[in-house]
Protein backbone atom coordinates (compact mmCIF):
# COMPACT_ATOMS: atom_id res chain seq x y z
CA UNK A 1 0.00 0.00 0.00
CA UNK A 2 2.79 2.35 0.82
CA UNK A 3 6.25 2.46 -0.16
CA UNK A 4 8.65 1.23 2.65
CA UNK A 5 11.73 3.68 2.53
CA UNK A 6 11.24 7.00 3.65
CA UNK A 7 10.43 9.96 1.79
CA UNK A 8 13.32 11.87 0.36
CA UNK A 9 12.05 15.44 -0.20
CA UNK A 10 10.27 17.75 1.72
CA UNK A 11 6.59 17.39 3.14
CA UNK A 12 3.56 19.36 3.31
CA UNK A 13 -0.04 19.10 5.05
CA UNK A 14 -2.48 18.55 1.92
CA UNK A 15 -5.23 16.60 0.76
CA UNK A 16 -4.27 13.41 -1.36
CA UNK A 17 -6.58 13.09 -4.12
CA UNK A 18 -9.26 10.79 -3.45
CA UNK A 19 -9.37 12.02 0.70
CA UNK A 20 -11.23 14.18 2.62
CA UNK A 21 -8.81 15.17 4.98
CA UNK A 22 -5.47 17.15 5.35
CA UNK A 23 -2.46 14.46 5.19
CA UNK A 24 1.75 14.87 5.70
CA UNK A 25 2.36 14.28 1.75
CA UNK A 26 6.33 14.55 0.31
CA UNK A 27 6.45 16.81 -2.77
CA UNK A 28 9.45 14.44 -3.97
CA UNK A 29 7.59 10.98 -4.38
CA UNK A 30 3.67 11.34 -2.97
CA UNK A 31 4.36 9.28 -0.09
CA UNK A 32 1.51 10.08 2.46
CA UNK A 33 2.01 9.83 6.53
CA UNK A 34 -0.98 8.97 7.83
CA UNK A 35 -1.17 10.34 10.94
CA UNK A 36 -4.29 8.24 12.50
CA UNK A 37 -4.79 7.23 16.62
CA UNK A 38 -2.46 5.24 18.51
CA UNK A 39 -3.10 2.53 20.25
CA UNK A 40 -1.40 2.59 24.20
CA UNK A 41 -1.68 -1.46 25.85
CA UNK A 42 -0.73 -2.34 29.06
CA UNK A 43 -1.78 -4.17 32.14
CA UNK A 44 -2.81 -4.25 35.54
CA UNK A 45 -0.58 -6.93 37.21
CA UNK A 46 -1.25 -8.71 40.15
CA UNK A 47 1.03 -11.11 41.83
CA UNK A 48 0.30 -14.33 43.94
CA UNK A 49 -0.08 -12.62 46.94
CA UNK A 50 -2.89 -9.75 45.56
CA UNK A 51 -0.41 -7.13 45.36
CA UNK A 52 0.00 -5.06 42.16
CA UNK A 53 2.91 -4.39 40.27
CA UNK A 54 3.59 -0.57 39.51
CA UNK A 55 6.27 1.59 37.92
CA UNK A 56 7.86 5.10 38.91
CA UNK A 57 8.26 6.76 35.47
CA UNK A 58 11.89 7.70 34.20
CA UNK A 59 10.66 10.14 31.97
CA UNK A 60 7.98 12.34 30.63
CA UNK A 61 5.01 12.66 30.94
CA UNK A 62 4.44 11.66 34.84
CA UNK A 63 8.15 11.78 35.91
CA UNK A 64 8.50 10.43 38.76
CA UNK A 65 5.31 9.12 39.08
CA UNK A 66 3.58 5.91 39.08
CA UNK A 67 1.92 3.80 36.55
CA UNK A 68 0.97 0.37 35.46
CA UNK A 69 3.33 -1.57 32.76
CA UNK A 70 2.03 0.14 29.61
CA UNK A 71 3.08 1.73 26.20
CA UNK A 72 2.25 2.20 22.52
CA UNK A 73 2.03 -0.78 20.61
CA UNK A 74 5.00 -1.10 18.23
CA UNK A 75 4.75 -1.95 14.37
CA UNK A 76 4.22 -5.85 13.56
CA UNK A 77 2.75 -7.18 17.37
CA UNK A 78 -0.49 -7.65 18.01
CA UNK A 79 -1.90 -5.63 21.25
CA UNK A 80 -1.61 -8.91 23.64
CA UNK A 81 2.02 -9.09 22.67
CA UNK A 82 2.57 -5.28 23.24
CA UNK A 83 1.29 -5.67 26.54
CA UNK A 84 3.72 -8.49 27.25
CA UNK A 85 6.81 -6.02 26.06
CA UNK A 86 5.45 -3.16 28.13
CA UNK A 87 5.68 -5.33 31.54
CA UNK A 88 9.23 -6.82 29.89
CA UNK A 89 10.21 -3.68 28.81
CA UNK A 90 9.25 -1.37 32.12
CA UNK A 91 9.46 -3.92 34.77
CA UNK A 92 11.01 -6.94 33.88
CA UNK A 93 8.21 -8.87 34.67
CA UNK A 94 6.62 -11.89 32.76
CA UNK A 95 3.00 -11.74 32.68
CA UNK A 96 0.08 -14.02 31.54
CA UNK A 97 -2.93 -12.34 30.47
CA UNK A 98 -6.63 -12.94 31.64
CA UNK A 99 -8.93 -10.65 30.23
CA UNK A 100 -9.33 -7.52 28.90
CA UNK A 101 -10.29 -4.87 31.27
CA UNK A 102 -10.94 -1.91 29.75
CA UNK A 103 -10.82 -0.12 26.37
CA UNK A 104 -10.29 3.86 27.31
CA UNK A 105 -10.70 6.31 24.45
CA UNK A 106 -8.97 9.80 24.75
CA UNK A 107 -9.88 11.97 21.68
CA UNK A 108 -8.13 14.81 22.98
CA UNK A 109 -4.59 13.15 22.32
CA UNK A 110 -6.08 10.76 19.81
CA UNK A 111 -5.13 7.59 21.74
CA UNK A 112 -6.95 4.18 22.62
CA UNK A 113 -5.61 2.58 25.84
CA UNK A 114 -6.41 -1.58 25.96
CA UNK A 115 -5.83 -2.19 29.33
CA UNK A 116 -5.47 -6.27 30.27
CA UNK A 117 -5.85 -7.91 33.40
CA UNK A 118 -2.80 -10.29 34.33
CA UNK A 119 -0.67 -11.92 36.90
CA UNK A 120 2.93 -11.94 37.49
CA UNK A 121 4.77 -14.71 36.29
CA UNK A 122 7.20 -16.74 38.87
CA UNK A 123 8.39 -13.61 41.21
CA UNK A 124 11.11 -11.79 39.49
CA UNK A 125 10.69 -8.45 38.11
CA UNK A 126 13.28 -5.47 38.22
CA UNK A 127 13.58 -1.74 37.07
CA UNK A 128 13.40 -1.50 33.18
CA UNK A 129 15.14 1.38 31.71
CA UNK A 130 12.02 3.55 31.58
CA UNK A 131 11.39 2.86 35.12
CA UNK A 132 12.96 5.00 38.37
CA UNK A 133 11.31 1.89 40.59
CA UNK A 134 9.30 -0.76 40.52
CA UNK A 135 7.12 -2.49 43.62
CA UNK A 136 4.45 -4.42 44.28
CA UNK A 137 1.65 -2.66 46.26
CA UNK A 138 -0.85 -4.12 49.06
CA UNK A 139 -4.05 -2.15 47.53
CA UNK A 140 -4.39 0.01 50.39
CA UNK A 141 -0.90 0.91 49.93
CA UNK A 142 -1.39 2.04 46.30
CA UNK A 143 0.20 6.00 45.65
CA UNK A 144 -3.42 7.24 44.76
CA UNK A 145 -2.36 10.64 45.00
CA UNK A 146 0.90 9.75 42.78
CA UNK A 147 -0.10 7.87 39.84
CA UNK A 148 0.97 9.57 36.43
CA UNK A 149 -2.12 9.64 34.23
CA UNK A 150 -6.05 9.46 35.13
CA UNK A 151 -6.13 6.14 33.24
CA UNK A 152 -3.95 4.76 35.65
CA UNK A 153 -6.42 5.70 38.08
CA UNK A 154 -9.34 4.38 35.94
CA UNK A 155 -7.70 1.29 35.28
CA UNK A 156 -7.17 0.07 38.86
CA UNK A 157 -10.36 0.89 40.07
CA UNK A 158 -11.58 -1.29 37.16
CA UNK A 159 -9.89 -3.92 38.37
CA UNK A 160 -11.17 -3.93 41.46
CA UNK A 161 -14.48 -3.65 40.53
CA UNK A 162 -14.07 -6.83 38.29
CA UNK A 163 -12.20 -9.18 40.37
CA UNK A 164 -13.92 -12.43 40.58
CA UNK A 165 -15.64 -11.73 37.30
CA UNK A 166 -14.85 -13.45 33.74
CA UNK A 167 -16.32 -13.24 30.42
CA UNK A 168 -17.13 -9.32 31.07
CA UNK A 169 -17.52 -6.64 28.20
CA UNK A 170 -14.67 -4.26 29.19
CA UNK A 171 -15.03 -1.21 30.36
CA UNK A 172 -14.74 2.10 28.99
CA UNK A 173 -13.65 5.68 30.60
CA UNK A 174 -15.95 6.66 33.75
CA UNK A 175 -18.99 8.98 33.33
CA UNK A 176 -17.47 11.32 35.79
CA UNK B 1 4.97 16.51 22.73
CA UNK B 2 5.11 17.06 18.97
CA UNK B 3 4.95 19.99 16.23
CA UNK B 4 1.92 20.53 14.73
CA UNK B 5 3.41 21.37 11.24
CA UNK B 6 5.31 19.45 9.07
CA UNK B 7 8.65 18.77 8.52
CA UNK B 8 10.49 21.46 6.42
CA UNK B 9 13.59 19.32 5.16
CA UNK B 10 14.01 15.62 4.27
CA UNK B 11 13.74 12.79 6.40
CA UNK B 12 15.60 9.77 7.36
CA UNK B 13 14.97 6.35 8.92
CA UNK B 14 16.89 6.47 12.05
CA UNK B 15 17.07 5.61 15.94
CA UNK B 16 16.06 8.89 17.64
CA UNK B 17 18.15 9.61 21.18
CA UNK B 18 16.56 7.44 23.84
CA UNK B 19 14.79 4.89 21.59
CA UNK B 20 15.01 1.56 20.76
CA UNK B 21 14.00 1.28 16.86
CA UNK B 22 13.96 3.11 13.70
CA UNK B 23 11.69 5.64 13.13
CA UNK B 24 11.55 8.69 10.15
CA UNK B 25 13.19 11.40 11.56
CA UNK B 26 13.01 15.22 9.35
CA UNK B 27 17.08 15.95 9.46
CA UNK B 28 16.24 19.73 9.45
CA UNK B 29 13.51 19.95 12.58
CA UNK B 30 13.97 16.48 14.80
CA UNK B 31 10.42 15.63 13.67
CA UNK B 32 9.75 12.19 14.62
CA UNK B 33 7.16 10.13 12.58
CA UNK B 34 6.49 7.24 14.75
CA UNK B 35 5.04 5.26 12.84
CA UNK B 36 2.20 2.69 14.93
CA UNK B 37 -0.43 0.29 14.11
CA UNK B 38 -3.35 1.44 12.85
CA UNK B 39 -7.03 0.94 14.42
CA UNK B 40 -9.86 0.04 11.95
CA UNK B 41 -13.84 0.52 13.37
CA UNK B 42 -16.45 -0.53 12.11
CA UNK B 43 -19.74 -2.53 12.90
CA UNK B 44 -22.09 -5.77 11.65
CA UNK B 45 -25.39 -3.40 11.09
CA UNK B 46 -28.57 -5.03 11.50
CA UNK B 47 -31.89 -3.70 10.27
CA UNK B 48 -35.23 -4.24 11.92
CA UNK B 49 -36.01 -6.91 9.96
CA UNK B 50 -33.10 -8.87 10.63
CA UNK B 51 -31.26 -8.29 7.25
CA UNK B 52 -27.64 -6.82 7.84
CA UNK B 53 -26.04 -4.06 5.78
CA UNK B 54 -23.08 -4.95 3.40
CA UNK B 55 -21.37 -2.44 1.13
CA UNK B 56 -19.53 -3.24 -1.94
CA UNK B 57 -16.45 -1.43 -2.21
CA UNK B 58 -15.71 1.23 -5.20
CA UNK B 59 -11.86 1.44 -3.73
CA UNK B 60 -8.80 -1.04 -3.80
CA UNK B 61 -8.15 -3.06 -1.68
CA UNK B 62 -11.32 -5.43 -2.51
CA UNK B 63 -12.91 -2.97 -5.29
CA UNK B 64 -16.21 -5.34 -6.16
CA UNK B 65 -16.42 -7.07 -2.70
CA UNK B 66 -18.62 -6.80 -0.05
CA UNK B 67 -17.87 -5.16 3.24
CA UNK B 68 -19.78 -4.23 6.31
CA UNK B 69 -18.93 -0.53 6.93
CA UNK B 70 -15.66 0.02 8.16
CA UNK B 71 -12.43 2.00 8.16
CA UNK B 72 -9.08 3.55 9.81
CA UNK B 73 -10.29 5.32 13.10
CA UNK B 74 -9.49 9.30 12.23
CA UNK B 75 -7.41 12.07 14.82
CA UNK B 76 -9.86 13.53 17.58
CA UNK B 77 -12.44 10.79 17.60
CA UNK B 78 -13.48 7.50 19.75
CA UNK B 79 -13.39 4.15 18.37
CA UNK B 80 -17.31 4.26 18.82
CA UNK B 81 -17.85 7.73 16.85
CA UNK B 82 -15.43 6.39 14.22
CA UNK B 83 -17.82 3.85 13.85
CA UNK B 84 -20.73 5.76 13.51
CA UNK B 85 -18.64 7.70 10.73
CA UNK B 86 -18.02 4.96 8.42
CA UNK B 87 -21.24 3.74 8.26
CA UNK B 88 -22.37 7.39 7.76
CA UNK B 89 -19.48 7.79 4.91
CA UNK B 90 -20.06 4.26 3.48
CA UNK B 91 -23.56 3.13 3.35
CA UNK B 92 -25.18 7.05 4.48
CA UNK B 93 -26.81 5.01 7.74
CA UNK B 94 -27.50 5.94 11.50
CA UNK B 95 -26.52 3.04 13.51
CA UNK B 96 -26.47 2.73 17.04
CA UNK B 97 -23.93 0.71 18.61
CA UNK B 98 -24.61 -2.02 20.70
CA UNK B 99 -21.80 -4.05 22.18
CA UNK B 100 -18.34 -4.38 20.79
CA UNK B 101 -18.42 -7.89 19.57
CA UNK B 102 -14.63 -8.27 18.34
CA UNK B 103 -11.09 -6.80 17.92
CA UNK B 104 -8.99 -8.16 15.35
CA UNK B 105 -5.37 -8.26 15.57
CA UNK B 106 -3.56 -8.95 11.92
CA UNK B 107 0.29 -8.33 13.11
CA UNK B 108 1.55 -8.41 9.40
CA UNK B 109 -0.22 -5.57 8.15
CA UNK B 110 0.30 -3.75 11.88
CA UNK B 111 -3.90 -3.51 11.81
CA UNK B 112 -6.20 -3.94 14.84
CA UNK B 113 -9.39 -4.07 14.11
CA UNK B 114 -12.55 -3.05 16.69
CA UNK B 115 -15.94 -4.60 15.53
CA UNK B 116 -19.14 -3.35 17.02
CA UNK B 117 -22.60 -4.88 16.70
CA UNK B 118 -24.96 -2.29 16.01
CA UNK B 119 -29.07 -2.11 14.85
CA UNK B 120 -30.01 -0.01 11.86
CA UNK B 121 -31.68 3.38 12.97
CA UNK B 122 -34.52 4.04 10.38
CA UNK B 123 -34.88 2.81 7.38
CA UNK B 124 -33.00 5.13 5.63
CA UNK B 125 -29.39 4.77 3.74
CA UNK B 126 -27.58 4.89 0.48
CA UNK B 127 -24.63 4.50 -1.45
CA UNK B 128 -21.21 6.29 -0.26
CA UNK B 129 -18.56 7.12 -2.21
CA UNK B 130 -16.38 4.78 -1.32
CA UNK B 131 -19.49 1.81 -2.35
CA UNK B 132 -20.73 1.20 -5.64
CA UNK B 133 -23.80 -0.31 -3.92
CA UNK B 134 -24.56 -1.18 -0.24
CA UNK B 135 -28.00 -3.80 0.62
CA UNK B 136 -29.51 -5.40 2.97
CA UNK B 137 -28.72 -8.76 2.89
CA UNK B 138 -30.87 -12.03 4.72
CA UNK B 139 -28.66 -14.01 6.25
CA UNK B 140 -28.70 -16.74 3.62
CA UNK B 141 -28.12 -14.00 1.28
CA UNK B 142 -24.98 -13.14 2.51
CA UNK B 143 -22.27 -13.36 -0.39
CA UNK B 144 -19.84 -15.82 1.60
CA UNK B 145 -17.79 -15.75 -1.90
CA UNK B 146 -17.71 -12.39 -2.60
CA UNK B 147 -16.49 -10.84 1.03
CA UNK B 148 -13.81 -8.22 0.57
CA UNK B 149 -11.57 -9.59 3.83
CA UNK B 150 -11.02 -12.69 6.36
CA UNK B 151 -11.89 -9.90 8.82
CA UNK B 152 -15.78 -9.55 7.07
CA UNK B 153 -16.33 -13.07 7.16
CA UNK B 154 -14.81 -13.76 10.95
CA UNK B 155 -17.61 -10.56 12.05
CA UNK B 156 -20.54 -12.14 10.22
CA UNK B 157 -19.97 -15.69 10.97
CA UNK B 158 -19.38 -14.34 15.49
CA UNK B 159 -22.07 -11.66 14.45
CA UNK B 160 -24.36 -14.62 14.52
CA UNK B 161 -22.55 -16.44 17.07
CA UNK B 162 -23.55 -14.15 19.80
CA UNK B 163 -26.72 -13.02 18.59
CA UNK B 164 -28.94 -12.77 22.14
CA UNK B 165 -25.87 -12.43 24.08
CA UNK B 166 -24.67 -8.99 25.84
CA UNK B 167 -21.90 -8.22 28.34
CA UNK B 168 -19.21 -10.99 26.55
CA UNK B 169 -16.21 -10.67 26.02
CA UNK B 170 -14.86 -9.46 22.81
CA UNK B 171 -14.16 -11.91 20.37
CA UNK B 172 -10.60 -12.53 18.40
CA UNK B 173 -9.51 -14.05 15.54
CA UNK B 174 -10.80 -17.36 14.90
CA UNK B 175 -8.29 -19.82 15.83
CA UNK B 176 -8.00 -21.59 11.89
Amino acid sequence: MKPKDAPKGPVDRKIPPGDNRERLVCNDCGFIFYDNPKLVVGAVVEAEDGKILLCRRAIEPGHGLWTIPAGFMELGETPHDGALREAQEEACATIAIDALLAIYSIPRISQVQMIYRARLVGEDFGVGVESLEVKLFAWDDIPWEKLAFPTVHWALVQFDQMRGKSDFAPLANPLH
